[in-house]
């Protein structure tokens, strides 16, 4: 397919699992793209309805169960997986076998090493040629080999926000020091089933960590940056946002200005980063409804450097960062359909 | 003053600056104390207002100017003063030098090097010998000094919950390390005074980091522990309660086993200190309200070590570690009015 | 049982339902009560765990299946019945024949005619005796007969502050016309089973009304008042509270001074019914973790008047209500182990 | 102008009162309006900054001083005027004057009876016959009239979920009888400014009525619907949203029916508004984010009628409607810049 072609057209697109959180999001970022077509989605609790009911646009798609919108493959250019990893790692390889390209936003195609499946998610990797095969979809890193995959393994929420704040500085971090990565979600991040942990009194007021050192995430972020981490997630009383807070000790010999000036190279013209003047400059209500990450810098008397990175974890952290790097695949402007999207706040 | 003798009688004390966040807690604390008895309560917002209007109990007392409680400090067992930093610093020589005892709620007299005081606090200290007289007021650390202090200065709410968590395990960190602490903050902890950041619509749905690196605690946590830190607060889109994330390196040869060990035998027996099972199983929920902190741990694969604190920042974190020690200076059961209350959750 | 004896010594009394909101709030309760013992609580959950490790106090009670606790029944003076209602509908019966006297939570005794209960309760009434012996347990309408009562039936959490602001002006309004009431409240009112519409990404940021004009309680607050009501739920994102704002059109000739009269007659001397300065004066965070109704009135320029009402639904609309009544029915002050709840506010 | 020739171009536009709230989302929405250009924008906080750094999207606009702002008027084929009601009573009849088109979000210009605005807006209007001729920007009850106007008031937040509830059902009113409203709204409502009873820890959990029966939206209400009303607002602890809650006895022989179908019949082809299955079918959760206004009905048992209305109050309730009008006194598509809004929720 010759990205110049796809321009010309609508390319048709489908969402399988549109009724997750994640799902919901990315049928109302379709739903208002400029050249992106939502042709199909799945939904086994919405078979039938419209998806437009649901905020997902004008468009007169009804929602299908997932064996008739996998049927309607072949018809798609792009195939978005918001289905939880397990059956992603099912989907995925039929969807390729068929010609369809794929991004998958569960952790399905994350990791390279398949040994690391069945602790973190449960399940022994069965295909291992095409995990090889998966790009990394994070843009800011690896724009190019995103726009050539067949299959692209959309990252984490968590793994987005910390990914951007480290692998810039990663090389000066002092020889054999952990990164300690303190963050906290909103709890869509969570997913949507009714839990009693996630219920609203449960979570009205409250702040805790979870999985603490043992987040399925933490493989996906050392994998990408190269960094040993250790990582604290939180769960905080808000629905959405991300707020990654990074504790280095830098090398000696390395200033903190090199830091700054490594943040800035990286991203000083990256649509969707933004470099902020101070690590106190970086909160969730200044990203949240954007597709962008925003990062901010202090540095302590000695060789500490604290770096604070924020997301929305539907938009960025996932939905968002899913159509940018369909834009990639599909020779489209990589700003598509997110250039606009203003903060929820106030 | 024999603590024998008090305990027959209801001491008189009293509050200075009780309209704050942290005066009406000690005031309503205060109301349903079995022994205290509110006798003085200061507030320029209110005065000629019952206290007890405000939820300071059944009480006839009505708050007074500044000066006319300062007048009659002489009638009092003892102070509590909630003012600003700078009012604790011009008030507690004249309460001392009146034979009153009391109990500073500010940073007015924590920090045993007066030259720190124009950087963290924005004045010059001018009572050098009353600040190396005063007793820093952690009862699980310092309980016999408490009791015979004339001056106590009570704890910051970040520092009690963070001093509390790493005290005893202190001596494990890896030689040269720093501990890194990210606490978070409900809104309260930030004061009473209506500024556009403290807004409901601009805290609301958002989380960020603040004095990053330079909070007035650093040094307070500093001496307290003798730990190197880096210490990075946020402000939670909550009203009560401090979560604090301790993540250590311990020292060759320290197993994990030793840190649970050295926080066992620190806290087994204190009433006001609760060990979890885990890291995750410590939340605002289980303490705000209380003058419980609730301390958690998890060990990673290699020499990392997570330590979890949860209090609530106006109970064990200001009024009613206020409380203790005000129990302990008069020779009272050091958990009276204190080991009823119950969590606000749900 | 004679009161005056009750009073001597600590009345043995048993919660069944205590993993509930209210079970949890009651239980607490119970725990800082000067002269109630805790000495039975049922919870299937938590079996063998101690109560006081869920801020049940000191107490060394654990909890039991609820056939243990039933068949230890006959050592208590009251039981507290804190389960569904017709869990309650089929254990009352028992405890009363045991000559256990009984405080049910429930709505399964609240209502003198048994054929509402198919339709809003979804069973059918088996106990029409005990339901014409039970009593409607608002203390401030009924006291005398709650005092000698066998089997309480303590009032709806929206009930008790509709009925508190409507009974003593029911009489003033026009002949003929509803009285109008929106009320809003918090998720732990909706109890505690994990439903996606109590989840806690669905209620944040949302507003909406339920059941409206066909709640469970309307039967209830149209019985204990005679008057006609077009009662409006909502469900608030918030935890605790309810805040009921009632409209009436006066009859001809009622002065808007009258209504003030009423209200001040027959609450002002009531322990726990507040008469604010006006319905602005009204708000969750004054009642809320406290047994009080606060009650605030505005007169528009006619004939139209509003009576706006906040409680605490877990409190006053349930366990402490429940309190207020067993300590009536023992003998007790009616305030004993109530008057010193402080607001959770801030 | 003539609207024809205005499609081909993009029309200049200005806001003046850029920072507020309100000033914020028009910024934003004009952003990523298709056709609209920002061409200026003030706010004396902000000057000089670039209206991108604020979410004011691509444009290279930077704030202006009102004065500088106001100075440019004569380039702009419209304005909106964001700023509080004394200020655009002043600013408007200067920018008529000068050719320049008007939307003025305040309530300046909403009342036709100039004896109102001393008790209501606190000034005495002065410009009566600017008033007569300014239209009431409710395009559903006057899209004709809008498209014509040289200055229109665009409708109060409240006023406009209210007025569309009630005015196609009005007439089915029984005959003397008040409407009863009781709404609440989202904290965005009461402005930006630093004030203690907006600030986070006093709004947190809290819910309570203002304004009760005296809100400056009353006599709007009650001109754009010709209802008598009892309106009573609260405040809610979320950031953006209202809800509106009418109940009305219907005239004898109004069948329920008939509300449904004159609702029916109103709205059927209205873009933005949606008519739900039921009264508990509408929530924040469904408009906020959007320019939707969601009403659902309850009959019942006899007379009764409750309809629920809810809207974002920052679009649809000020800046979404505001462009809507734009979009009709400018010859564009209605729904210009506003069709594809998604909701905030999840």
């Amino acid at each position: 397919m010759a990205p110049s072609a796809v321009v010309r057209v609508s390319p048709n697109v489908g969402v399988i699992g549109a009724s997750g959180y994640t799902g919901i999001e990315l049928t109302r970022l379709l739903a208002r793209h400029p050249t992106l077509r939502l042709a199909v989605a799945s939904s086994e609790r919405w078979v039938g309805e419209a998806v437009a009911a649901r905020g997902g646009g004008a468009s007169d798609v009804r929602y299908a169960a997932v064996d008739d919108a996998m049927a309607r493959a072949s018809e798609l250019a792009l195939v978005f997986l918001a289905t939880p990893a397990e059956l992603s790692h099912q989907l995925a390889p039929r969807l390729v076998a068929a010609g369809t390209r794929v991004i998958d936003l569960s952790g399905a195609f994350r990791l390279r090493d398949a040994a690391i499946y069945p602790a973190r998610y449960g399940f022994a990797h069965a295909h291992a040629s095409l995990l090889a095969d998966a790009v990394y979809g994070l843009p800011e890193r690896d724009r190019e080999r995103i726009a050539g995959a067949r299959l692209v393994a959309n990252p984490g929420c968590y793994a987005t926000a910390i990914v951007l704040a480290l692998a810039p500085i990663v090389h000066a971090v002092a020889p054999g020091r952990r990164v300690f990565v303190s963050a906290g979600s909103g709890v869509s991040g969570a997913g949507r089933s009714a839990t009693e942990d996630k219920s609203f009194v449960e979570v009205y007021g409250d702040a805790r960590a979870y999985r603490v050192l043992r987040h399925q995430h933490d493989p996906e972020i050392e994998q990408a940056t190269s960094a040993r981490i250790a990582f604290v997630p939180h769960l905080l009383p808000i629905a959405r946002g991300i707020l990654a807070t990074c504790c280095i000790e830098r090398a000696p010999g390395v200033a903190a200005r090199a830091i700054d000036d490594a943040l800035a190279t990286a991203y000083g013209r990256e649509p969707f980063v933004e470099l902020a003047r101070s690590a106190e400059d970086v909160g969730l209500r200044d990203v949240v409804g954007t597709n962008r990450c925003r990062i901010g810098v202090a540095h302590g008397d000695d060789a500490t450097t604290i770096i604070v990175a924020a997301i929305d974890n539907l938009v960025k952290g996932a939905a968002g960062q899913a159509i940018q790097n369909a834009n990639l695949m599909l020779g489209l402007d990589e700003t598509a359909g997110l250039a606009d999207l203003a903060p929820h706040h106030p």
